[in-house]
């Protein structure tokens, strides 16, 4: 009998000299493969190997099964692994877990930056404790034990051993470029980031994993774990969005539709559609704001989390008074009705 | 007979693998050459090949072109052209028009970058359509359709294929490093900026194309498309300039002489010379300032676009009422009467 | 007769053309040597060679000496520097002077960055006089006057010359990546940076040299040269520490243990142990700070200059009025009593 599967990723990777993986390389990850591909590779044994490299039998076994079930796609990938010198291996998630290896770690990243998964649509449960802190360099991953070593032999030959990061995640780029986007620079954004069709991510800009943009936006300012921004919305140059709300539990911060969060400002609750936070101001969440209504006359003073979601707000500094002040195009009775609905 | 031209490239290139040109590397552009080498190369017909690579025999007939009007700089780079394995390319300019070739946007950037014509120097419409989204990587510009099986390669041998840029614009410094200047992070600084000699970019620092600064300076902060940097002027760390007024028409954001604006700060108006902002201070062209006379009192307040251009200000939030000031060193009578001048 | 020394290097560099060094790699550099091992090298004379590459001859016998003292970690390191293509150097500081050569500027930062000294643990006058401007590339340093041509003959192949910065310094961790650390982006840490063990510093975080942090702590923002940050502190996205006071002499900028800067913010004043600086907020030494005692009114305003190295102290921008304050968890009495103290 065949049951679904969560994922499947033929992948090739760099071990350091014990053998331990640093990291995996997934050309074509799949998510719920179709119960043909599933049927192929049922008696593969793939789940228990999702630590082990393949094999050469294994990888024409794989080859000759994905070819039998008429994927040409991942056929055409494992039969390059036949071929290939490095490590591999072939991950098969039965369902949606906390990763417990490094390849299945990295395949969890790579669905998030492939687009299969959107932020938080997948466990990543023990993430951070899973992935090795790696060297990152021009001639691959190399273990921080092996590192000064290299260093050394490759300055003795006249060389450099380019040290380009030192991190759990590697830069997303190096692993796949999703459809429709540009990234000025990519070192400020991690494999696991999640970037929408027209999502451009100018040099200021930084998206962390398990995060991102649903895109098209322009992002110049740093999507912070775990939150995403929505279609149409512009994060200005040196912005911040804090990760989590401090208060009120574990609130995901998020950005709605057409938002605008002018340069070097920066927010800590959830923003609803079409707001716009002024150049060069820090909302957080405690930050108590004056809700100004259409006469000019301040309602009340709410803290912004309390504002959280809603829509259609603008926010700014009186460059007279000093005060943090909110103003949106509602009426201030439907304004007030709203923030005192669940009272 | 012969007319003078615009500009001059001879370049060596990347394709992609239908023969579309990805970037294009002048060693030494010209601008306005000379009559001599105008007239050496006039019966070449360079203007009909701005797109298309060079002959060999073509490269021999420009070499021998560029002896004979003894012009030894542009010789030598023919020669070394006759040698090239990859794609060359000569890009002549009879005037300054809109660039209609990927050839012809690089020249034009390249003009920017070896400081032969100054930011609005030279006509760049059009020019985002005519740039190709390219992968930048260590083995040069990859077209992002061929990026996924070139990734995959170098990693079946072990290797990794280094993305380190998915844009139209790659850095400054893999085509030329100006002299006099020091880059901290050369992916901050696109090709096409200006940077004078004395310009020091912190890692913090931003130079966009069509950008820069006169120089000496020191940028730790984002200049955008089309800003101008004074000479003698500091940009603090983290800094940020607005590319455009968004009021009042497109008028060019820049910075005179000797300005300083500090750390974490921005402006979103043009500031004359010797002005100095806050550090943190953001005051954008719609920011109501406080005109603050010699005797302390608030003369009146204006919206800060009707500052623009303005020298020896100095804007702060005034840390007890948190009002936005602006004082000078001049009487108020004398700013009173410069700022309604054109009532 | 056998002295003290301060500190010894082995190293292996990059010369330009002339026969000039442009840096040095250190892979042990050794802080006040042991007795026995400054013995067994006395009679090298290596002291006079502290620019001069070693010939063949100085290598074996530099070997043999540190196998005969028994020092089998620098034993090693002269083993290989005598099989290297590159040129090699022994720099012996007997006093901590300041640096009067390229190897000797660059062993001191290595002492820095191999934690063997504190920032301001050195003696650093006139490094920047000392250091050469370089292009430091994927062929390792270039010297400036060299990259055109190199340039060009990289393109002719096909290939690219990367040139990843052009400044004094390179970045640490092509150098020396200490020991349980993270640095999500090399670029960011100059060779000259002290990173205490449990520091990360994050994509937006920044380290110059002489600078640094005890650790453990989380550092997203940026840390200007001679600043230390203490442990358990973080420093927020984008947050700015500015490198000295500018009034009231050359203090130098520090931050206690367990601060929290928020993010966008920035200091410009010594902070003590346990303070907090909101989220986008820039506390110059200049600002004027309402102390706020612990019936919320305001006790005095003072400049935050006054307020340098003490404890407990929680900065914001009042979102009401606007206003700078300082709260703190001591009472008013004895925050006023310790703020007049020494007038």
């Amino acid at each position: 009998m065949t049951t679904n599967i969560f994922a499947l990723g033929l992948g090739v990777g760099t071990h350091n000299s014990n053998g331990e993986w640093l990291d995996i390389f997934y050309p074509k990850p799949l998510l719920y493969p179709t119960p043909e591909l599933t049927a192929c590779i049922a008696n593969l044994d793939l789940e228990q190997a999702n630590n082990t490299p393949l094999s050469s039998e294994q990888r024409s076994q794989l080859h000759a099964a994905l070819v039998a079930c008429g994927d040409a796609g991942q056929a055409e990938v494992a039969q390059q692994l036949c071929n290939s010198d490095a490590p591999t291996v072939a991950v098969l998630l039965r369902s949606d877990e906390a990763p417990a290896t490094v390849p299945e770690a990295y395949l969890k990243l790579h669905l998030l930056s492939h687009r299969l998964v959107k932020p938080h649509g997948t466990d990543l449960t023990g993430l951070f404790g899973i992935l090795p802190n790696v060297a990152w360099t021009n001639e691959g991953a190399v273990d921080l034990a092996e590192l000064p070593q290299r260093q050394l032999a490759a300055r003795l030959k006249g060389e450099v051993l380019e040290v380009s990061c030192v991190d759990k995640f590697p830069k997303m780029t190096n692993y796949v470029v999703p459809e429709g986007v540009r990234i000025a620079h990519t070192a400020r954004v991690r494999l696991g980031a999640y970037l929408g069709k027209g999502t451009t991510v100018m040099h200021e800009g930084f998206v962390n994993f398990n995060a991102g943009t649903i895109g098209p936006g322009m992002i110049e300012g740093r999507i912070s774990a775990g939150v995403v921004i929505g279609a149409g919305s512009d994060l200005g140059g040196g912005a911040s969005i804090i990760g989590t709300l401090s208060g009120g539990g574990k609130i995901v911060i998020s950005v709605g539709e057409e938002c605008l969060i002018g340069a070097n400002a920066g927010i800590g609750f959830p923003l609803g559609d079409r707001c716009t936070v002024e150049a060069g101001l820090y909302v957080t969440a405690g930050t108590k704001v004056s809700m100004i209504a259409a006469d000019g006359k301040t309602v009340e003073r709410v803290k912004a989390r309390e504002l959280a979601g809603k829509s259609d707000l603008l926010f700014r500094r009186n460059s007279g008074s000093g005060a943090v002040e909110c103003l949106t195009n509602r009426s201030a009775v439907e304004l007030n009705a709203e923030l005192h609905a669940h009272n």
